[in-house]
Protein backbone atom coordinates (compact mmCIF):
# COMPACT_ATOMS: atom_id res chain seq x y z
CA UNK A 1 0.00 0.00 0.00
CA UNK A 2 1.08 3.27 -0.66
CA UNK A 3 0.68 6.26 1.31
CA UNK A 4 0.67 10.16 1.49
CA UNK A 5 0.99 11.92 4.27
CA UNK A 6 0.06 15.61 4.39
CA UNK A 7 0.93 18.36 6.94
CA UNK A 8 -0.35 21.90 7.45
CA UNK A 9 2.25 23.71 9.26
CA UNK A 10 1.58 24.98 12.86
CA UNK A 11 0.56 28.30 14.25
CA UNK A 12 3.06 31.36 13.10
CA UNK A 13 4.06 34.47 14.60
CA UNK A 14 1.65 36.54 12.05
CA UNK A 15 -1.09 33.82 12.76
CA UNK A 16 -0.88 35.31 15.81
CA UNK A 17 -1.05 38.72 15.19
CA UNK A 18 -3.75 38.30 12.67
CA UNK A 19 -1.51 39.46 9.80
CA UNK A 20 -1.87 38.74 5.92
CA UNK A 21 1.37 36.59 5.26
CA UNK A 22 1.49 34.66 2.16
CA UNK A 23 5.01 34.51 0.97
CA UNK A 24 6.07 36.51 3.93
CA UNK A 25 8.83 34.41 5.78
CA UNK A 26 7.54 34.57 9.24
CA UNK A 27 8.85 31.86 12.23
CA UNK A 28 6.92 29.89 14.27
CA UNK A 29 5.63 30.16 17.59
CA UNK A 30 6.39 28.40 20.32
CA UNK A 31 2.68 26.62 20.46
CA UNK A 32 3.72 26.14 16.75
CA UNK A 33 6.74 24.45 17.59
CA UNK A 34 5.11 22.39 19.96
CA UNK A 35 1.92 21.00 18.22
CA UNK A 36 4.37 20.62 15.49
CA UNK A 37 6.52 18.42 17.37
CA UNK A 38 3.28 16.36 18.81
CA UNK A 39 2.16 15.58 15.28
CA UNK A 40 5.79 13.56 15.00
CA UNK A 41 4.92 12.19 18.32
CA UNK A 42 1.82 10.75 16.76
CA UNK A 43 3.18 9.40 13.21
CA UNK A 44 5.65 7.94 15.40
CA UNK A 45 3.00 6.23 17.72
CA UNK A 46 1.06 5.29 15.12
CA UNK A 47 3.72 3.20 13.31
CA UNK A 48 4.64 5.81 9.90
CA UNK A 49 7.86 5.45 8.74
CA UNK A 50 8.01 7.53 5.34
CA UNK A 51 11.39 7.90 3.10
CA UNK A 52 10.98 11.11 1.52
CA UNK A 53 9.75 13.99 2.18
CA UNK A 54 8.63 17.26 0.52
CA UNK A 55 8.35 21.02 1.43
CA UNK A 56 8.30 24.82 0.95
CA UNK A 57 11.00 27.81 1.08
CA UNK A 58 8.83 29.19 4.22
CA UNK A 59 10.33 28.72 7.28
CA UNK A 60 7.17 27.83 8.94
CA UNK A 61 6.92 24.91 6.95
CA UNK A 62 10.78 23.68 7.12
CA UNK A 63 10.80 24.32 10.76
CA UNK A 64 7.22 22.10 11.43
CA UNK A 65 8.63 19.28 8.79
CA UNK A 66 12.20 19.34 11.09
CA UNK A 67 10.41 19.26 14.24
CA UNK A 68 8.11 16.36 13.00
CA UNK A 69 11.72 14.21 11.83
CA UNK A 70 13.22 15.50 15.03
CA UNK A 71 10.27 13.52 17.58
CA UNK A 72 10.59 10.48 14.89
CA UNK A 73 13.67 10.46 14.88
CA UNK A 74 14.17 10.46 11.51
CA UNK A 75 16.02 13.48 10.95
CA UNK A 76 18.03 11.20 8.40
CA UNK A 77 15.36 11.79 5.53
CA UNK A 78 15.84 13.36 2.33
CA UNK A 79 13.69 16.38 1.88
CA UNK A 80 13.17 18.00 -0.75
CA UNK A 81 11.68 21.74 -1.02
CA UNK A 82 10.26 24.15 -3.79
CA UNK A 83 8.68 27.39 -4.09
CA UNK A 84 5.88 25.57 -5.74
CA UNK A 85 4.57 24.15 -2.46
CA UNK A 86 4.46 27.54 -0.70
CA UNK A 87 1.36 29.39 0.55
CA UNK A 88 -0.80 31.17 -1.56
CA UNK A 89 0.59 35.27 -2.65
CA UNK A 90 -1.59 37.57 -0.65
CA UNK A 91 0.05 40.43 -3.05
CA UNK A 92 -0.13 44.18 -1.65
CA UNK A 93 -1.65 43.01 1.27
CA UNK A 94 0.71 41.08 2.70
CA UNK A 95 1.78 42.41 6.31
CA UNK A 96 -1.12 44.71 6.87
CA UNK A 97 -3.91 43.78 9.82
CA UNK A 98 -6.49 41.75 8.43
CA UNK A 99 -8.97 44.20 10.48
CA UNK A 100 -7.75 47.17 9.05
CA UNK A 101 -7.46 45.93 5.60
CA UNK A 102 -11.06 45.54 6.09
CA UNK A 103 -12.02 48.96 7.21
CA UNK A 104 -9.69 49.91 4.42
CA UNK A 105 -11.55 48.20 1.49
CA UNK A 106 -14.32 47.20 2.86
CA UNK A 107 -15.74 43.07 4.66
CA UNK A 108 -17.35 42.06 1.08
CA UNK A 109 -13.83 42.88 -0.55
CA UNK A 110 -11.60 41.40 1.86
CA UNK A 111 -13.83 38.27 2.25
CA UNK A 112 -13.41 37.80 -1.54
CA UNK A 113 -9.54 38.15 -1.58
CA UNK A 114 -9.28 35.64 1.58
CA UNK A 115 -12.15 33.08 0.33
CA UNK A 116 -13.05 33.19 -3.16
CA UNK A 117 -11.58 30.78 -5.64
CA UNK A 118 -10.38 33.29 -8.40
CA UNK A 119 -9.94 36.60 -7.07
CA UNK A 120 -6.79 38.43 -6.75
CA UNK A 121 -5.99 40.68 -3.95
CA UNK A 122 -4.26 43.79 -5.16
CA UNK A 123 -0.91 42.73 -6.87
CA UNK A 124 2.63 43.77 -5.83
CA UNK A 125 4.72 46.21 -7.62
CA UNK A 126 8.16 43.60 -9.04
CA UNK A 127 10.30 46.01 -6.86
CA UNK A 128 8.33 46.38 -3.55
CA UNK A 129 10.98 45.07 -1.26
CA UNK A 130 8.10 42.21 -0.69
CA UNK A 131 8.39 41.11 -3.78
CA UNK A 132 9.78 37.94 -4.47
CA UNK A 133 11.67 39.13 -7.51
CA UNK A 134 13.98 40.84 -4.48
CA UNK A 135 14.32 37.44 -2.84
CA UNK A 136 17.89 35.28 -4.07
CA UNK A 137 15.46 31.89 -3.21
CA UNK A 138 13.64 32.88 -5.76
CA UNK A 139 15.79 33.70 -8.96
CA UNK A 140 15.06 30.49 -10.27
CA UNK A 141 11.58 31.85 -10.99
CA UNK A 142 11.22 33.43 -14.71
CA UNK A 143 9.67 37.08 -14.42
CA UNK A 144 6.06 36.13 -16.19
CA UNK A 145 5.70 32.94 -13.73
CA UNK A 146 6.73 35.38 -10.53
CA UNK A 147 3.84 35.41 -8.10
CA UNK A 148 3.23 39.11 -7.17
CA UNK A 149 -0.41 37.95 -6.51
CA UNK A 150 -2.59 34.72 -6.46
CA UNK A 151 -6.03 33.38 -5.90
CA UNK A 152 -6.42 30.11 -4.87
CA UNK A 153 -6.89 29.09 -8.56
CA UNK A 154 -3.24 30.42 -9.44
CA UNK A 155 -1.67 28.63 -6.05
CA UNK A 156 -3.11 25.57 -7.45
CA UNK A 157 -2.02 26.02 -11.19
CA UNK A 158 1.11 26.55 -10.20
CA UNK A 159 1.49 23.90 -7.49
CA UNK A 160 -0.30 21.05 -9.46
CA UNK A 161 3.29 20.28 -12.23
CA UNK A 162 5.05 19.82 -8.93
CA UNK A 163 2.43 17.82 -7.58
CA UNK A 164 2.22 15.25 -10.58
CA UNK A 165 5.47 16.02 -11.90
CA UNK A 166 7.89 15.33 -8.65
CA UNK A 167 6.03 14.24 -5.52
CA UNK A 168 3.36 11.60 -7.50
CA UNK A 169 6.30 10.21 -9.37
CA UNK A 170 8.11 9.47 -6.20
CA UNK A 171 6.39 6.52 -5.02
CA UNK A 172 7.73 4.87 -8.01
CA UNK A 173 10.61 4.23 -5.43
CA UNK A 174 8.31 5.26 -1.93
CA UNK A 175 5.63 3.54 -0.07
CA UNK A 176 5.15 6.60 2.15
CA UNK A 177 6.09 10.18 1.48
CA UNK A 178 5.16 13.16 4.11
CA UNK A 179 4.29 16.18 2.46
CA UNK A 180 4.47 19.57 5.26
CA UNK A 181 3.05 22.82 3.50
CA UNK A 182 0.78 24.93 3.99
CA UNK A 183 -3.29 25.66 4.17
CA UNK A 184 -3.89 26.67 0.42
CA UNK A 185 -1.21 24.68 -1.53
CA UNK A 186 -2.52 21.78 0.56
CA UNK A 187 -5.82 22.39 -0.37
CA UNK A 188 -4.61 21.74 -4.05
CA UNK A 189 -3.33 18.68 -3.29
CA UNK A 190 -6.41 17.46 -1.37
CA UNK A 191 -8.66 19.25 -4.07
CA UNK A 192 -6.78 16.74 -6.23
CA UNK A 193 -7.08 13.58 -4.60
CA UNK A 194 -10.47 14.16 -3.32
CA UNK A 195 -11.88 15.85 -6.85
CA UNK A 196 -13.37 18.56 -4.82
CA UNK A 197 -15.25 21.62 -6.90
CA UNK A 198 -14.21 24.74 -6.37
CA UNK A 199 -16.93 25.37 -4.00
CA UNK A 200 -16.21 22.17 -2.34
CA UNK A 201 -12.09 23.16 -1.53
CA UNK A 202 -12.94 27.10 -0.45
CA UNK A 203 -14.93 25.18 2.46
CA UNK A 204 -12.37 23.00 3.32
CA UNK A 205 -10.53 24.22 6.24
CA UNK A 206 -7.40 21.77 6.82
CA UNK A 207 -6.13 21.87 10.65
CA UNK A 208 -2.60 22.58 11.98
CA UNK A 209 -0.18 19.95 12.49
CA UNK A 210 -2.71 17.63 12.03
CA UNK A 211 -1.41 14.88 9.60
CA UNK A 212 -3.96 13.89 7.06
CA UNK A 213 -3.13 10.09 5.29
CA UNK A 214 -4.50 9.60 2.04
CA UNK A 215 -3.75 5.73 1.01
CA UNK A 216 -3.65 4.06 -2.35
CA UNK A 217 -3.71 0.51 -3.91
CA UNK A 218 -1.30 -0.61 -6.39
CA UNK A 219 -2.76 1.58 -9.42
CA UNK A 220 -2.29 4.57 -6.89
CA UNK A 221 -6.15 4.82 -6.78
CA UNK A 222 -7.26 6.25 -3.67
CA UNK A 223 -8.77 3.92 -1.03
CA UNK A 224 -9.00 5.94 1.59
CA UNK A 225 -8.21 9.28 3.77
CA UNK A 226 -8.27 9.93 7.23
CA UNK A 227 -6.75 12.53 9.89
CA UNK A 228 -4.91 11.38 12.78
CA UNK A 229 -5.55 11.60 16.21
CA UNK A 230 -8.43 12.71 19.03
CA UNK A 231 -11.38 13.13 16.83
CA UNK A 232 -12.76 16.05 18.88
CA UNK A 233 -9.09 18.33 19.02
CA UNK A 234 -9.39 17.66 15.24
CA UNK A 235 -12.90 19.22 15.25
CA UNK A 236 -11.81 22.34 17.23
CA UNK A 237 -8.82 22.39 15.54
CA UNK A 238 -10.52 23.00 12.07
CA UNK A 239 -13.37 24.99 13.81
CA UNK A 240 -10.66 27.12 14.89
CA UNK A 241 -9.05 27.38 11.28
CA UNK A 242 -12.95 28.18 9.92
CA UNK A 243 -13.46 30.60 12.78
CA UNK A 244 -10.09 32.40 11.89
CA UNK A 245 -11.46 33.44 8.10
CA UNK A 246 -13.91 35.27 9.81
CA UNK A 247 -12.21 36.88 12.60
CA UNK A 248 -11.27 40.44 11.90
CA UNK B 1 35.96 32.30 -5.58
CA UNK B 2 34.81 29.21 -5.01
CA UNK B 3 34.28 28.33 -1.39
CA UNK B 4 33.81 25.44 0.89
CA UNK B 5 32.73 25.72 4.77
CA UNK B 6 32.91 22.84 7.59
CA UNK B 7 31.10 23.23 10.29
CA UNK B 8 32.15 20.63 13.61
CA UNK B 9 28.54 19.85 15.38
CA UNK B 10 27.88 21.51 18.70
CA UNK B 11 28.04 20.06 21.99
CA UNK B 12 25.99 16.84 22.39
CA UNK B 13 24.38 14.58 25.09
CA UNK B 14 26.94 12.20 25.32
CA UNK B 15 29.96 14.95 24.82
CA UNK B 16 28.90 16.10 28.38
CA UNK B 17 28.40 12.61 29.51
CA UNK B 18 31.76 11.66 28.30
CA UNK B 19 30.83 8.44 26.72
CA UNK B 20 31.83 7.12 23.50
CA UNK B 21 29.15 8.03 21.02
CA UNK B 22 30.59 7.22 16.91
CA UNK B 23 27.17 6.46 15.55
CA UNK B 24 24.95 6.33 18.74
CA UNK B 25 22.33 9.29 17.31
CA UNK B 26 22.01 11.48 20.11
CA UNK B 27 20.83 15.16 20.50
CA UNK B 28 22.20 18.31 21.14
CA UNK B 29 22.28 20.06 24.33
CA UNK B 30 21.20 23.46 24.77
CA UNK B 31 24.57 24.79 24.82
CA UNK B 32 25.10 22.73 21.57
CA UNK B 33 22.18 24.41 19.91
CA UNK B 34 22.97 27.61 20.64
CA UNK B 35 26.43 27.94 19.74
CA UNK B 36 25.17 26.28 16.23
CA UNK B 37 22.18 29.02 16.06
CA UNK B 38 25.82 31.53 17.21
CA UNK B 39 28.21 29.72 14.01
CA UNK B 40 24.79 31.04 11.64
CA UNK B 41 24.61 34.24 12.62
CA UNK B 42 28.10 34.59 12.61
CA UNK B 43 28.45 33.58 8.83
CA UNK B 44 25.01 36.08 7.73
CA UNK B 45 27.20 38.68 9.55
CA UNK B 46 30.64 37.98 7.65
CA UNK B 47 28.48 37.97 4.32
CA UNK B 48 28.15 33.90 3.57
CA UNK B 49 25.47 32.90 1.41
CA UNK B 50 25.69 29.38 0.53
CA UNK B 51 23.58 27.70 -1.88
CA UNK B 52 23.93 23.73 -1.08
CA UNK B 53 24.41 22.09 2.08
CA UNK B 54 25.72 18.97 2.94
CA UNK B 55 25.28 16.56 5.88
CA UNK B 56 25.32 13.36 7.87
CA UNK B 57 22.46 11.01 8.87
CA UNK B 58 22.99 12.08 12.28
CA UNK B 59 20.75 14.36 14.66
CA UNK B 60 23.55 16.19 16.20
CA UNK B 61 24.83 17.31 12.47
CA UNK B 62 21.28 17.89 10.88
CA UNK B 63 19.81 19.73 14.15
CA UNK B 64 23.45 21.70 13.75
CA UNK B 65 22.80 22.65 9.89
CA UNK B 66 18.79 23.27 11.16
CA UNK B 67 20.36 26.45 13.55
CA UNK B 68 22.63 27.94 10.95
CA UNK B 69 19.84 27.90 7.94
CA UNK B 70 17.27 28.99 10.71
CA UNK B 71 19.93 32.12 12.08
CA UNK B 72 20.98 32.83 8.13
CA UNK B 73 17.10 32.93 7.43
CA UNK B 74 18.10 30.05 4.73
CA UNK B 75 15.87 27.07 5.25
CA UNK B 76 15.05 26.91 2.11
CA UNK B 77 18.56 25.97 0.82
CA UNK B 78 18.71 22.70 -0.28
CA UNK B 79 20.22 20.11 1.42
CA UNK B 80 21.98 16.28 0.77
CA UNK B 81 22.53 14.32 3.59
CA UNK B 82 24.76 10.84 3.17
CA UNK B 83 25.93 8.10 5.87
CA UNK B 84 29.36 9.16 4.50
CA UNK B 85 29.73 12.10 6.36
CA UNK B 86 28.92 10.51 10.02
CA UNK B 87 31.10 10.29 12.73
CA UNK B 88 33.84 7.93 13.23
CA UNK B 89 32.43 4.52 14.32
CA UNK B 90 33.66 3.51 17.96
CA UNK B 91 32.47 -0.25 17.39
CA UNK B 92 31.33 -2.12 20.61
CA UNK B 93 33.14 0.60 23.21
CA UNK B 94 29.93 2.85 21.33
CA UNK B 95 27.82 4.02 24.49
CA UNK B 96 30.72 3.30 27.18
CA UNK B 97 31.92 5.70 29.71
CA UNK B 98 35.21 6.73 28.26
CA UNK B 99 36.74 6.61 31.97
CA UNK B 100 35.26 3.27 32.71
CA UNK B 101 37.04 2.28 29.12
CA UNK B 102 40.74 3.22 30.62
CA UNK B 103 40.47 1.47 33.41
CA UNK B 104 38.82 -2.12 31.74
CA UNK B 105 41.23 -1.93 29.03
CA UNK B 106 44.07 0.29 29.78
CA UNK B 107 45.28 4.32 29.07
CA UNK B 108 47.34 3.03 26.68
CA UNK B 109 45.00 0.76 24.37
CA UNK B 110 42.15 3.23 24.66
CA UNK B 111 44.55 6.14 23.75
CA UNK B 112 45.44 3.79 20.45
CA UNK B 113 41.28 3.45 20.00
CA UNK B 114 40.84 7.50 20.29
CA UNK B 115 44.27 8.76 18.78
CA UNK B 116 45.95 6.68 16.68
CA UNK B 117 45.21 6.85 13.06
CA UNK B 118 44.82 3.09 11.78
CA UNK B 119 44.02 1.31 14.90
CA UNK B 120 40.57 -0.17 15.40
CA UNK B 121 38.18 -0.50 18.40
CA UNK B 122 36.59 -3.96 18.73
CA UNK B 123 34.02 -4.59 16.36
CA UNK B 124 30.18 -4.71 17.09
CA UNK B 125 28.21 -7.90 16.36
CA UNK B 126 26.42 -7.68 13.39
CA UNK B 127 23.09 -8.26 15.54
CA UNK B 128 24.40 -5.62 18.16
CA UNK B 129 21.45 -3.81 18.89
CA UNK B 130 24.09 -0.51 18.34
CA UNK B 131 24.67 -2.37 14.88
CA UNK B 132 24.13 0.08 12.27
CA UNK B 133 22.96 -3.33 10.42
CA UNK B 134 19.55 -3.45 13.18
CA UNK B 135 18.82 0.54 11.81
CA UNK B 136 16.51 1.16 8.62
CA UNK B 137 18.71 4.32 7.54
CA UNK B 138 21.37 2.11 6.76
CA UNK B 139 19.93 -0.29 4.72
CA UNK B 140 21.41 1.04 1.68
CA UNK B 141 24.83 0.14 2.65
CA UNK B 142 25.68 -3.65 1.59
CA UNK B 143 26.63 -5.98 4.41
CA UNK B 144 30.42 -6.09 3.56
CA UNK B 145 30.52 -2.15 3.85
CA UNK B 146 28.63 -1.35 6.98
CA UNK B 147 30.96 -0.18 9.24
CA UNK B 148 31.25 -2.13 12.76
CA UNK B 149 33.73 -0.28 14.09
CA UNK B 150 36.31 2.22 12.45
CA UNK B 151 39.56 3.54 12.77
CA UNK B 152 40.37 7.07 11.37
CA UNK B 153 41.77 5.68 8.57
CA UNK B 154 38.96 3.92 7.44
CA UNK B 155 36.60 6.73 8.31
CA UNK B 156 38.53 8.74 5.98
CA UNK B 157 38.03 5.88 3.43
CA UNK B 158 34.75 5.71 3.23
CA UNK B 159 34.46 9.81 3.34
CA UNK B 160 36.44 10.48 0.69
CA UNK B 161 34.57 8.66 -2.72
CA UNK B 162 31.08 11.04 -1.46
CA UNK B 163 33.79 14.29 -1.13
CA UNK B 164 35.08 13.27 -4.51
CA UNK B 165 32.48 12.13 -6.27
CA UNK B 166 29.92 14.18 -4.91
CA UNK B 167 30.47 17.07 -3.36
CA UNK B 168 33.39 18.57 -5.21
CA UNK B 169 31.51 18.13 -8.20
CA UNK B 170 28.79 20.24 -7.30
CA UNK B 171 31.11 23.33 -7.22
CA UNK B 172 30.55 22.89 -11.37
CA UNK B 173 27.22 24.43 -10.23
CA UNK B 174 27.48 26.00 -7.13
CA UNK B 175 30.14 28.90 -5.59
CA UNK B 176 29.64 27.88 -1.91
CA UNK B 177 29.26 24.95 -0.58
CA UNK B 178 28.29 24.32 3.35
CA UNK B 179 29.09 21.04 5.19
CA UNK B 180 28.27 20.38 8.26
CA UNK B 181 29.27 17.16 10.39
CA UNK B 182 31.78 15.59 12.80
CA UNK B 183 35.03 15.87 13.99
CA UNK B 184 36.64 12.90 12.35
CA UNK B 185 34.59 12.73 9.20
CA UNK B 186 35.95 16.86 8.58
CA UNK B 187 39.17 15.24 9.60
CA UNK B 188 39.07 13.61 6.27
CA UNK B 189 38.16 16.59 4.06
CA UNK B 190 40.42 18.82 6.15
CA UNK B 191 43.28 16.51 5.34
CA UNK B 192 42.76 15.82 1.53
CA UNK B 193 42.41 19.78 1.34
CA UNK B 194 45.92 20.42 3.04
CA UNK B 195 47.57 17.70 1.81
CA UNK B 196 48.46 16.56 5.82
CA UNK B 197 50.59 13.72 7.04
CA UNK B 198 48.57 11.37 9.23
CA UNK B 199 50.77 12.22 12.14
CA UNK B 200 49.63 16.00 11.14
CA UNK B 201 45.66 15.13 11.15
CA UNK B 202 45.53 13.34 14.49
CA UNK B 203 46.96 16.19 15.95
CA UNK B 204 44.63 18.59 14.34
CA UNK B 205 41.15 19.45 16.59
CA UNK B 206 38.66 20.85 14.55
CA UNK B 207 36.56 23.54 17.14
CA UNK B 208 32.79 23.11 17.69
CA UNK B 209 30.53 25.28 15.34
CA UNK B 210 33.79 27.29 14.40
CA UNK B 211 32.62 27.68 10.35
CA UNK B 212 36.35 26.84 8.92
CA UNK B 213 36.49 28.58 5.27
CA UNK B 214 38.58 27.24 2.30
CA UNK B 215 39.00 29.51 -0.63
CA UNK B 216 40.04 27.87 -4.24
CA UNK B 217 40.74 29.66 -7.80
CA UNK B 218 39.00 29.07 -10.60
CA UNK B 219 40.98 25.36 -11.18
CA UNK B 220 39.86 24.84 -7.56
CA UNK B 221 43.23 25.10 -6.30
CA UNK B 222 42.99 25.89 -2.24
CA UNK B 223 44.41 29.61 -2.32
CA UNK B 224 43.46 30.74 1.22
CA UNK B 225 42.17 28.45 4.50
CA UNK B 226 40.66 30.46 7.83
CA UNK B 227 38.25 30.06 10.37
CA UNK B 228 35.60 32.70 11.33
CA UNK B 229 35.46 34.44 14.76
CA UNK B 230 37.35 35.69 17.64
CA UNK B 231 40.88 33.87 17.52
CA UNK B 232 40.72 33.49 21.27
CA UNK B 233 37.43 32.14 21.31
CA UNK B 234 39.06 29.04 19.03
CA UNK B 235 42.03 28.69 20.77
CA UNK B 236 39.93 28.46 23.95
CA UNK B 237 37.38 25.88 21.89
CA UNK B 238 40.27 23.80 20.34
CA UNK B 239 42.41 23.30 23.64
CA UNK B 240 39.14 22.26 24.90
CA UNK B 241 38.52 19.49 22.52
CA UNK B 242 42.46 18.77 22.85
CA UNK B 243 41.66 18.43 26.50
CA UNK B 244 38.88 15.91 26.15
CA UNK B 245 40.97 13.94 24.38
CA UNK B 246 42.59 13.28 27.86
CA UNK B 247 40.08 13.66 29.83
CA UNK B 248 39.37 10.54 31.90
Amino acid sequence: MKQLILVRHGESEWNKLNLFTGWTDVDLTEAGRKEAYESGKLLKAEGYRPTLCFTSYLKRAVKTLNEILDAMNMDYLPVEKSWRLNEKSYGAIQGLNKADTAAKYGDEQVLLWRRSFDTQPPALDMHDERSPRMDARYDEIPDNEIPLTESLKDTIARLLPYYRGTILPAFENHDQILVVAHGNSLRGIVKELKGMSNEEIIKFNLPTAVPYVFEFDENMQLVNDHMLGDPEVIAAKMQSVANQAKKK
